[in-house]
């Protein structure tokens, strides 16, 4: 059976409800641990599954953020600072990552509290998450405000990327499958995956073809 | 062993290898059809990994379009009319779902290019999915330009919402895993899930606790 409800219907949920169902139905999402610092050095670490990609050259990802919610630290740091660090969750960290979420005060570090590492690598500001497989550096390029609701879309420039060079294809491609990076559905949903193919690009003439992932 | 590039080792990769690379390691993604159609009713299709949870009350998604690909139809359609429909893709239509991304002529509809169905409900002026088992009906409120790379965020606010009755969650999770949604890493490796858990709402004082799903 179809379940129909329009806006009026959405409006009337509790509250709580309508959360879960609006962060279910945009389908699968990212999961990735935000490092940041202040100017003292004191380190935090939040989870986001709101990271996305926005250009490839210059190499930029995205993440939104509400000013009013337990990430503002994330936020007040990144403007602070210039830098922070987005890190794949994978299955060994997942219930880390999520512990992360709760309101720990200002003055304790969610990767202490957590049991999670922090790494400083090359010089790089912010710190890495050490049990993340995928590590990303980045720069704060822009904060667009989104008025409709308050949110706040941070983009920012990669400057370092780490990940294993066993899941790196010849054709740039990097397997984050393999890697054990994990996926998210709704507010607490932990998935892991299973490729059902990669297909080739899609040209009007003819219908796409799998491409075999051969790493470099 | 792992691999290190930094923002010059980014910028010097051949332009496929690195959109390939950079489009991977945000990490999972979303993967829906977006339907629209101009004011004479011709219908447009188009896949987008884009797609994101902007906010609940009232209930927001996003995506992200680059206005000089082939996706500008759908971009042109939406300021035409003011509506689209963001339906989820599953694993029996995911080689059609991509096939839309070939790049037809404005007389063609990737409906018909590509064997999907095109299907108007309760009065909404856009055509959702037939096949897709999650759809969704939005207004268009803003579009948001980022001017670091000429991509465009477009927001609507949710209208009309169809899904399996039988994956609603008595809290108002929708189990999209059981629905059939699939998920999307890279520019074209599609994946199908297997959860791992739902956590409890994380606290300071005690560890998360596994949710057991219950349908309504």
């Amino acid at each position: 059976m179809e379940k129909f409800l329009d806006g009026e219907a959405i409006a009337a949920l509790e509250k709580l409800e309508r959360a879960a169902l609006i962060n279910s139905i945009t389908g699968f999402k990212s999961l990735n641990l935000i490092g940041t610092c202040n100017k003292t050095g004191h380190a935090n670490l939040a989870v986001f599954n709101s990271v996305i990609h926005i250009g490839a050259n210059p190499p930029l990802m995205g993440f939104i953020v509400r000013p009013d919610s337990v990430e503002r630290h994330t936020l007040s740091n990144i403007e602070e600072i210039g830098f922070f660090t987005i890190n794949h969750v994978n299955k060994e960290i997942y219930r880390q990552a999520h512990q992360t979420s709760a309101r720990y005060s200002k003055d304790q570090s969610e990767f202490d509290a957590c049991g999670l590492t922090p790494s400083y690598k090359n010089g790089f500001a912010a710190p890495y998450v050490e049990e993340s497989n995928i590590c990303i550096g980045l720069s704060h390029q822009e904060r667009i405000d989104i008025k409709l609701n308050g949110t706040v879309l941070i983009i920012g420039k990669i400057e370092h990327l780490y990940f294993p060079a066993s899941v790196w294809s010849k054709d740039g491609f990097v397997d984050i499958e393999k890697a054990g990076t994990i996926a998210c559905s709704g507010l607490d949903s932990y998935h892991q995956t299973e490729r059902l193919s990669r297909l080739s690009y899609a040209k009007v003439d003819k219908l796409p073809e799998e491409i075999v992932v051969a790493y470099k």
